[in-house]
Formats: structure tokens, C-alpha cells, sequence
């Protein structure tokens, strides 16, 4: 009999991951306080419900939502679904939150005989929708063989990183210091690039073939060039992340200088009303202080 | 007949240059301070002599040498090669330059009825060698006619970025400012991971698969999970570098925080005496400010 999962968050990542397990053959209820984003996941084929009634049906869980508290509220908040679900049921923890949360929820889950997964992705919209995202994952043999289904559906490479949670929330966190950071270097060298008489379009021609190039670059420095700030990943994501890893590396006593420069950038981008916009939007943070015009900018 | 090349420069990058001039069949003579350098170049046909009487042969001088200072001494100094070279020969700049002295340099060419291309290459000492490099060009079309046997023997992609010497180098310092910060910020993730318990190895197996991958953190990390400091690159290229991109940034009134924080990093990588060693090894004032033990490091 197929596997019953639900897929709480569905956003772009999530409604692609739970997308993913539709076309493998799961049973997919999809949850989201979006009732629209519920409606069109019904109409490519998936379940809703009320959550204490499916609860109890299913074999997994699958938390894709934005942070900590969020995911503190779908798995043990008033309507929380820990308490309705069978023995043995994986609770797969896909929000980018601090390591210390992730060994927290798996300790809580063990409570109730549930099975935990660490389990932040990474990869963007388009590998969601297509099934080929990053999992950075760790968690008990038993958590892995319970998931295996839900990944195999949703993943072109699961990074196996330890036998308990937190090691894939650590290593999601050293990837977010990486890209949050590289997003914001683009911003500050296709803009400084642009006082030197660089235009935007041939920063991004040159750039991707010489050593400068970074995987962020090349998929965020385009959106610059066409002028296209639609939100594939917000601003708003970067002061959250970044937070959790300077919050991280405090606790280990660790000084991120880089980290936190670019914190700034974000910080300021979501000052000047721009949270809600793609994070490439942090460039308009340096082109409004050097008074330079980005492509498609009128004045 | 074979074009007569000058190469000024024989350290890793400029004998690369240099003997892949050889086997495309120009005729070489190579120039450094270093005499073990010239002998290695000899020993694979090159040719050298006394530049006043090499001068009036050539038809190309490559200046591959490692600052302004340097270009300004090879190409105008006491024994410099300007003053005796005959009309319409081609001066290839391929060290990382300010873009206002590459214009300087341009314009005193021109007044001596020289060609000038601003020329700065990017890609490595592998790439050097095999005659792969990327050259950021900028110059007149017949500074670039002039200039084609070398450009074709040297290198995998010329860009072609404008008709006058200062846009070339300003591409490089865009590229500078990217790498700069990218290798910094690598040193800064994989330390912020072992805090975590992420082991380096690891985390380069990761992260040069997910989002969080750059170029240099993919050539570089390496480094240091095998403990290896061998200078490809030095750390003292990196104050320098940044100190261009910053110079041009003040000029411009451009304001670049990632930029000046990662410079302070290589600033207190030379203050531990590490300048000579590979640029990776800015991972070391991480690793020393975090009481970590880095690969292969004892205590």
C-alpha cells in the first residue's frame, strides 16, 4: 500500500517537494495556511484535511515551512500533529532552524516513539519541483529507513551526516554563511564593477568563466540584469539564516566578521522596504548609496 | 618568421605564458630577477640576453610581473624596455593593475608609437601552463591584431572589453574583489563548521555540491583538508588586490564593507607571518582565533 505522508508549508519548496511525492506514487495530504496554495495542490492530485483526523494515518511527515517557531507550532503547538500520530511515523524537518532546535525536536519526538530526521534542503525552486534537491540530513538508521521513500522522491543527492540530529542543521547553516554571503558580494562587485564603467550584462558574461564566479552569482546576478526582482528566495530569508549562524557561532565562542558585514546589507535591503523582493534585490542597496541605476531602474 | 616575444616575469604565471609561447612557435626570450628562473627557461628553448640589444627585435613584450611598481620598472624604469623598442611593436600588461595606471601606461606607449593592450589574465598556474588562461583585453583593434599569435598561445577565452587600456583592469579588479572575498569567506564557513562538528573534508564534499559552492572555494578548500600551504597563489597578493579594488572604490565613492573585511583578514593572516604561504591559509586566523586545530597542523 503506498505510503501516507503530509507535507505541512506549501510554498515553493514545499509544493514542490510534496509535487515530487505525488508523481512517485505517495499519498500526499499538504497543509498551508494559504488556502489558495491548498486549492492548487488538490488540483495536481494531493489530499487536505482536517490535521487531527489524518494525523493518525500517517507514515510521515513532511515540515517545510519558514523558521523555527513555525515548525515548533505544526509539530507541537495547539494544533500541532505530534500528538495524533502513530507510533513509528518520521518526522522529517526540512526548515532551515539551529542546530540545537533540530536535537531539541528529535529529543521530543523520541517522547512519543516518533522518528525524527534533521533534514534541510538546499537547491532552490526548480530542483524542488523537479525532485532533485540537496538533503542535508542526519538521524537514527531507523529515521533514514523510515524517510527513504519521501527522499528518493524528492532528492538527487541526501548528504548522510550523522546518526542524530543537528548535523544537517549545522551543515545547512555553514552552507547559508556561504551563499547568503556570496549573494551579497555579487551585489558589491557588479555594482563596484558599474562605477568602473562595467555594464551589469558583461559582468555576468565574464565573470562565470573566470575564478570570481560563484554558484550564487550565476543564479542571482541574471535577476539583476533583467531587472527581475520576482521572489524565487527573498531578502527577508537572509536576516533569519545568517542570524541563526552568528547566533551559532556566538555560542561557540567563533567570530564571523564576513557574516556579519553582510548581515548588514541584508538588514538595510529589508530598511528600504525590500524584504519581500528576490534577495538580489540586495544590490539595490549599493546602487542606492554609490547613486547608480541598475538595469530596468527608471531614474 | 617566427614573432619575436620578450617575456618580462618568469614566476608561475608568466612561465606558463612563456613556454606555451614556445610550443605555439613564437620565439621567446625570457626576463627575470630570478636567475634560476631564466636557466629553467633556457633549458626549454627559450632565449634571454641584454634587453637593450633583445629590445629592438621584438615584436611583443608580455609584462607578467606582480604590481604596478613592477610594470612601471620593466616597461620605464633605468633599464626598461620602452625606450628601445621599435615603432608598433605590442606591450601585453598582464599583471593585476589599478585601471588608471593601465591607462597612464597606454597613453606613454602611444607617445613612443607603441601598442598597448591592458591585458590581465585569470585562471591559475595549471591553466598558465597549459595555455588556458582567461584575459580580460582591452585596447585598440591594432593592439589586438598585434597581439593575436600570444593571445592565441596563451589563452582559453580573451575578453574583449573595450577599445582602451583601464577596462581590462578594471574587469580584473571585479574579479579580485569576487575571489578575494570568496576565499575568505571559505576560510571563515569551514572554521564556523568545525565549530559545529563538521569535519573539513566533509565539508568541502558538501558544499561543492549545494549552493553554497564557489570557484576558489572549490580550488582552495583542498588545501587546507590536506594541510597543503604550497603558494600557487601567495596570501600577499591579496592585500595588494583588495587594496586596488578599494583604491578605485574611494575614487568612485563607492563604498565596498565585504571588500574591506575580508582584506582585514589577509591583513592579520601577514601580521601571523603568513604571507608567503598558499592564500588558503587565511583559514589559519580563523582556526588560531577559534583555538581550532586545522588538517595535518600539530596541537
Amino acid at each position: 500500500m503506498a505510503m501516507n505522508v503530509a507535507v505541512f508549508g506549501l510554498g515553493s519548496m514545499g509544493f514542490g517537494m510534496a509535487s515530487s511525492c505525488l508523481r512517485a506514487g505517495l499519498r500526499v495530504h499538504g497543509f498551508d495556511i494559504d488556502a489558495a496554495r491548498v486549492a492548487s495542490f488538490l488540483a495536481e492530485g494531493g489530499k487536505n484535511g482536517a490535521v487531527s483526523e489524518v494525523a493518525p494515518l500517517l507514515d510521515a511527515v513532511v515540515v517545510v515551512v519558514l523558521n523555527a517557531a513555525q515548525v515548533e507550532s505544526v509539530l507541537f503547538g495547539d494544533n500541532g500533529v505530534v500528538p495524533s500520530l502513530r507510533e513509528g511515523a518520521v518526522v522529517l524537518s526540512c526548515a532551515t532552524v539551529p542546530p540545537e532546535f533540530a536535537k531539541e525536536a528529535e529529543k521530543r519526538c523520541a517522547e512519543k516513539d516518533l522518528l525524527f530526521l534533521d533534514a534541510p534542503i538546499s537547491g532552490g525552486t526548480v530542483k524542488a519541483a523537479q525532485g532533485a534537491l540537496g538533503i542535508m540530513a542526519s538521524g537514527s538508521e531507523a529515521a533514514f529507513t523510515a524517510a527513504r521513500p519521501i527522499l528518493d522522491a524528492t532528492a538527487e543527492t541526501v548528504f548522510r551526516l550523522g546518526d542524530a540530529a543537528g548535523a544537517g542543521s549545522a551543515m545547512k547553516a555553514v552552507n547559508q554563511l556561504l551563499a547568503g554571503v556570496h549573494i551579497a558580494t555579487m551585489a558589491e562587485a557588479m555594482t563596484f564593477g558599474m562605477t568602473q564603467g562595467i555594464r551589469p550584462d558583461t559582468f555576468v558574461e565574464v565573470i562565470t568563466k573566470c575564478a570570481g564566479n560563484s554558484w550564487m552569482l550565476e543564479n542571482r546576478a541574471p535577476h539583476v540584469v533583467a531587472g527581475d526582482y520576482t521572489p524565487h528566495s527573498q531578502v527577508n530569508i537572509w536576516p533569519k539564516d545568517l542570524g541563526i549562524v552568528l547566533q551559532a557561532a556566538k555560542s561557540a565562542g567563533f567570530h564571523a566578521p564576513i557574516t556579519e558585514t553582510a548581515l548588514r546589507q541584508y538588514k538595510l535591503a529589508v530598511e528600504m522596504g525590500l524584504g519581500k523582493q528576490d534577495d538580489a534585490a540586495v544590490t539595490k542597496v549599493y546602487a542606492k548609496d554609490a547613486g547608480l541605476t541598475l538595469p530596468k531602474e527608471s531614474e
